[in-house]
């Protein structure tokens, strides 16, 4: 079976390119898509698929029921492109100024349509059926996931996959990984309410630069010391504004920062830690603070069932290897469909020919290897149709 | 003498007033100071005395040369206004937007102006020669002292006098203080050059939020550790800035601050440490860093024997108290007279009547209480007249 | 055959238990092993079996030749004990005072001895040969392995197997883990020398106190910033010596610490960065320092192979479980094996029964199950005689 | 009346010596002082003067009443020694090993006896009364002057002068200070309790080390922001103790430090935010603490009246000059005398001959100008005896 799926894809190779172009040119931002979802839309009834939208918002959910029986199977990509400008040099580069899809999201949606163009094709002889779920918003918390969910797009659904285009994998290389992959990605803020006053005259303020100062120092402390050193934690202040005139002392300090975590335990542990830190601080300085921890996305935890399964499906492909990822501190809304349903995500290796070190994703030239487009479509292809032999 | 000066100054209080409440409502801020100097021209000219304008600048100088012989004596007041936002709700309020005398200057151009009035009627039965120096531009590094001496204006002085209205004193009160009295005012930017990257990857970068917090933090031993601790020191930074998205490590800080000194050796200490803490944070955390020390006024340091001379005079006015000052870690260009002539500078307390806690120097409302102006008229006339019997 | 060798380990579990409570009683230090050796050659003479003593030091080895062609497989226990006193309220607490089997040397050398009884009753039956290290001076750097294995422990061997008797382990279970499962245990001393005098005197000293607390608040960026967050470090200072009448400022502070990592490139970014810390915060506080970084064993980096075909071993065993293990921070000189030689290093669960939370290795009451012993001969035994088949 | 009194102390002068140098080689700590106060009584005995001993401890008085009416003034000199080994090279060197006059009490001592003994002789003609305070204890708190003042020693009294020998000074100065002459000199122990643990597992301890730095670092915060920059404070940790071994991590850690200040206020202050800071670093890094804070003698506050007199009564004197002395941050329990009644307390230069830097005060070679006592017995005798004319 896997042999036809793949020649059909291989044939619709310059199709997908095309459309990854055409959305490439059009990218909406993450809450705001109204084109890509119409033209998914369109794609479908084109082929005469049933066709769902406005799920759980700009979401776009389609069925392909095979002629056989089988279990359900869910395949996701997301469509939401990012506020950056494109500063590539290509034919196909955005015509949205201060718009791009610089993380590889069109080339998601171009893989997933073309795919189902195949299954829709194969249906006949194929087990089970098909979920196509073609997500907005997952560029800009909380994301498109959750409420696609709330509004059934796993209903009945026995199993979900989806891949992510990575640059700084090889082509040709799968990346899983049983547990862990991407981590939960929160955002606090700390504000610290000092009292200003001439920079001359110390002691009749509470100096919020110095309360800040001591407070970043002292969060080194929570990855250090308070994390098991075998579990990843990350702490990060991006940024530190306290700005007035070089002889006034500062009245407050506004911190912002991102906390990376896998574990759910230190999830907590981090918020916890970070708020025990900021009162300490604040005692100690006499100044007062708000702190806001404000979760993001979940870890990515993929199942281990399912992560081997896809890593036997893809040993069966010619011309594609399975790599274990190391876990990405990065952050991704599939990890809601984990919550819900057994699954597995991975990277597709998207690395540009002859480059060395390729623009990261969210980089402003960034672009990716549109040959992973097929690999990405044929191994989720393959991991879909054989699933209900194995399970 | 006295008696005939103090009863000449008395009368012309309301105009005094009145003067100081038009220079109010028309402030120039430093270095654009235009008007004012004309008004003062105008003044001079109006009573037929010698008048020098564009003295270094934007400086005025008037000379009144008494019957007799005697010393040569030069009185100071300045006259420029600040970049703040008049909030008082006064009929003599600012009349330009974001342009206000909150430090009283105008108070001292009324008080000097007046005082010559009656100076210049006493002429023929005073000893020695008088030299009204108005100076712009005290208020904005490096200030007009330094150039109007540069063009001559203490030529031929023997001692120089200057007063502060100073609404933290008790109205009678003359604070007096041998030595400094007012603090060297030093600005220094610390820019710290880090490699940026994305919060979740701290590994990949050097973090500028990181190293400036260890910065500040290791700042606190200049004055703690570093300085004698009888003598003062203040390093205070004012202004902490690395701004960025909440999940990008900063790649650059940058921290502007004030430094406050009286004795000139811990100047240059607190310049030397400021440099040696720098260096070494920035080793340690792998950064480069650039440094600028920017030396504003040097200490305003008083004679001695003038101050000695001073409180003499003081105790012989009714009515008004000699008091010894604290220092004052604010910062006068009144420092650079001192450097070239003896003299003193005193505070004339102007405590507003009815108020407990005034409205500081350089605040949106702040306002002086104008019987001051009186009081300081007679206190740097008395001086000036005996200072030839005494000398 | 693993029925037969099960069956006679089980005959021997008296014998066992025995041994081991002998050799609890009688705890030798590492590199002081002289009674432990003489036993364990004793009891292969007893046997017949080829024995050498003297290897390397104080080590031990045997070797068993099956009957029929094989590989050579290599097992090692360790033998030496802890400067502990003993504080259980057991018939076989240790004799010597100040000393203690705290770790369960003891247990490993009983289990090896009989197992090697067992191979040696079924030899003509068996592939291969069979090496039985038993090393002294694991307790204390650099160890005994090195010198093992200098003087030949691991000629002509193929696959090294260990186990660790491990009281946080449930009974039964068998824990592995491919890759790093201990880790690099390095120390380091740091001696700050600054300049003391009196406590009322700081700015004519070089207060190495302070200098040593900003050492120790910095250091904590290393893990927290320097280190790639999905790799596992720990620096931790446990000793921070500055002892001095209350009133004097610390000429000199001493920091003695570990440091903790699994990967070679991490362990030497973590050398070098206390090294940059060290030389930043002397630069900042003007003292100056020495620096030691003392290596101790390396991570135990377990093989792939080996241990996969380990957690099959355990699979066919009937009443063992395999349980993914942790990465231990603690380290263990069987790493330098496991770089001569393919093999697995397993930790075999010995929690005492009815005890929630064992008393830890290296505690004065700690105990461990002894049936964990059988189950950790079983393992070994039935690993090195499968190993032959499979390889 | 002074060319009398010098004359006669002119001629005592090889006899002070003497007295000195037996005193010096029979040092007595403080508290257990016998066979000096028992020579000070023998020695008024001797003169047929008033003595009372037992005062206040091992405290002694002497009386004498001049034949014309006048004011009472006291006298103070302290005679206790120091736990310190002499290392001098000298014939009168101590004979007590441990223990030595470190500090010049010798000299206070054998000073006041020849003062006393002169003005004795000179009794009939002297106005007044003249009480000489010779006070044990003076080197450790709580001190003696307390209880000698509790028990009466000031009683009558109506000003109390006294001096140091002080080798700093030139030999000729009399070093003056109106106001805070020498610091209150506290004492704090700060106790961080912590959980110990595994250097390899910081997550399951809390690091008192860490805890401890972090301390250390935020109470520069204190002279360096909290107190008011032109006053005077040192905060300085001397001990920093946390001993383990290497890979463990510290339980507990123990800070000593010393506290100076001259203004009761910052006293107060120092002493309030050691406590806001131990606090606030306690709950940030979960330890719990203990705080003392240990009050030494307070600040040595000498009144303006009496010292502006004794600076007219020394530039009346021949050869002596009158210096303003800086600020000292060491400690004196002379505090009491004049928290009860109006004195001064003065400096008399006492560097030895031929030397730039001389050893300091508890220094194990230290010594000092004998002539100094002769320069110190004038101006304490001339100030008392003027004292009745001028008040």
């Amino acid at each position: 079976m896997n042999e036809k799926l793949f020649s059909l894809l291989d044939s619709y190779y310059d199709d997908m390119v095309a459309l990854r172009r055409h959305l490439h040119q059009h990218p909406e931002l993450s809450f705001e898509e109204k084109e890509t979802p119409a033209l998914i839309e369109a794609f479908y009834k084109d082929l005469g698929v049933e066709v769902k939208t406005g799920v759980g918002g700009n979401g776009v959910t389609a069925v392909i029921k095979g002629g056989k029986p089988g279990k359900t199977v869910a395949l996701r990509a997301d469509f939401d492109a990012l506020p950056i400008e494109d500063e590539k040099d290509v034919p196909y580069k955005s015509k949205i100024s201060g718009k791009m899809h610089a993380c590889g999201h069109d080339g998601h949606t171009a893989t997933l349509l073309h795919l189902a163009k195949a299954l829709h094709l194969m249906k006949e002889e194929l087990p089970g059926t098909y979920v196509m779920i073609h997500q907005h918003a997952e560029e800009y918390a909380p994301g498109g996931a959750i409420s696609m969910i709330e509004d059934g797009c796993l209903d009945g659904v026995d199993a979900v996959f989806g891949t992510h285009l990575w640059v700084t994998g090889e082509l040709g290389d799968i990346e899983y990984r049983t547990g862990p992959i991407m981590a939960a990605a929160d955002r606090f803020e700390i504000k610290i309410q000092g009292a200003g006053g001439h920079g001359a005259q110390p002691h009749k303020t509470k100096d919020a630069v110095v309360a800040g100062s001591q407070l970043v120092t002292s969060l080194q402390q929570i990855a250090a010391r308070r994390v098991n050193p075998v579990e990843s934690a990350v702490v990060s202040v991006g940024s530190f504004v306290a700005e007035n005139a070089f002889n006034v002392i500062a009245d407050s300090a506004k911190l912002i920062g991102t906390a990376r975590t896998f574990a759910p335990e230190v999830r907590d542990l981090v918020e916890k830690e970070i708020g025990r830190i900021t009162e300490g601080t604040c005692i100690s300085t006499d100044c007062t603070y708000e702190y806001d921890y404000i979760r993001g996305y979940p870890a990515v935890v993929n199942h281990e069932k399912e992560t081997d399964y896809l890593v036997r499906v893809v040993n069966d492909m010619p011309g594609v290897t399975a790599v274990e990822s190391e876990m990405q501190m990065g952050g991704e809304d599939f990890a809601y469909y984990l919550e819900h349903r057994p699954g597995t995500f991975f990277f597709t290796g998207a690395k540009p020919e002859g480059v060395d070190v390729p623009y990261p994703h969210h980089h402003p030239k960034f672009d990716l290897n549109e040959k992973a487009m097929l690999i990405a479509a044929k191994t989720l292809g393959a991991a879909a149709i054989k699933y209900h032999n194995e399970n």
